[in-house]
């Protein structure tokens, strides 16, 4: 049985554990494609370039927009974030599913091209107290961005209506096997099949 | 987080091994309720009225009817068959989720009475010379109802394009597993919340 190959999106407040989480799913599952976001803004020292995001400077990204290479773009506190075409379509080619950590406007832009293909997964904190303090104890942001990260944690926690599923990141491990099971059971859906 | 509990539907030809899936399935999870159906056919010797079917006459069975207690029923070569309302409904209101052991046609009643709740697994046998193969061990059919179950094959098969999962049961344990998973995941759709 061969399924329709998807993509799948994870989305959440920011320090709700995308990135951990998309990280422990592509040890576990070698059929999944990670899409690395590009972006302007500065690389963090716990980041590494290509692994966490393609770090390029401004004139590169506007660049990349004028030659059509992005998927969806955006532009956030004057930093520009963008998903890259080529890999995505060349993954999907080859019968890869894709996993993406993206925001409700880069899912939304991706459900309008790939209509059918796109599952979506919102990672809810334990608490709102939880996120603040999991958001401090990371420490790669300054009082500035952290007070933004805060004010944003409701309105962002309402996209959660527009999900397919909501897992639960009060475990790691838990939340991790609860994606890992969501992609297992989309191949479920696989509609081609040899009897 | 509590998700809004459903009914899972498990259809597939006969001899697919829906009722064997629906066993293990009741004792790897807790929170299932297995609707068993009604039926005026004969008990055969491995059956255990209450388990497998409530057996019971004609009469008996027309008087369910005309009291509008049962979900959906057929008459199929003579015999009835049925599921009974109350349970479902009592177990639906008490927080659990439904599986039955249904065809196609039973799930097509099911859906139009729950809809948005029902949730469709169609089992796909590893090739219908295993099917037949199957059929033939079980040796609770006589020859003509052999041939009966054998000429339908394809058009049962055909059904599967209606169904929301397909798990293919080649191996028993990882179908149960696929078919526990589906349940698992299904319950992330939850749409109530605490936070």
């Amino acid at each position: 049985m061969k399924h329709q190959n998807f993509i799948l999106i994870i989305s959440g407040p920011s320090g709700s554990g995308k990135t951990t989480i998309c990280k422990k799913l592509l040890e576990l599952d070698k059929n999944l494609f990670y899409s690395v976001s590009i972006t302007t803004r500065k690389k963090r020292d716990n980041e590494v370039n290509g692994i966490d995001y393609i770090f390029i400077n401004k004139e590169e990204f506007l660049e990349m927009i004028r030659k059509d290479e992005l998927l969806e773009w955006a532009e956030i506190y004057g930093k520009f974030y963008g998903t890259p075409k080529k890999p995505i379509f060349e993954n999907l080619n080859n019968g890869k599913d894709i996993i993406m950590d993206i925001d409700v406007q880069g899912k939304r832009k991706i459900e309008r091209n790939f209509r059918g293909r796109v599952i979506s997964v919102f990672l809810i904190p334990p608490s709102k107290e939880a996120l603040i303090e999991r958001l401090r104890k990371r420490g790669d942001l300054s009082e500035e961005e952290l007070f933004q990260r805060i004010s944003l944690i409701d309105i962002e926690m309402n996209f959660k209506w527009e999900y397919d599923y909501w897992v639960l990141n009060d475990n790691l491990e838990r939340a991790v096997m609860d994606v890992k099971k969501i992609v297992d059971v989309e191949r479920l859906r696989g509609k081609f099949i040899l009897i």
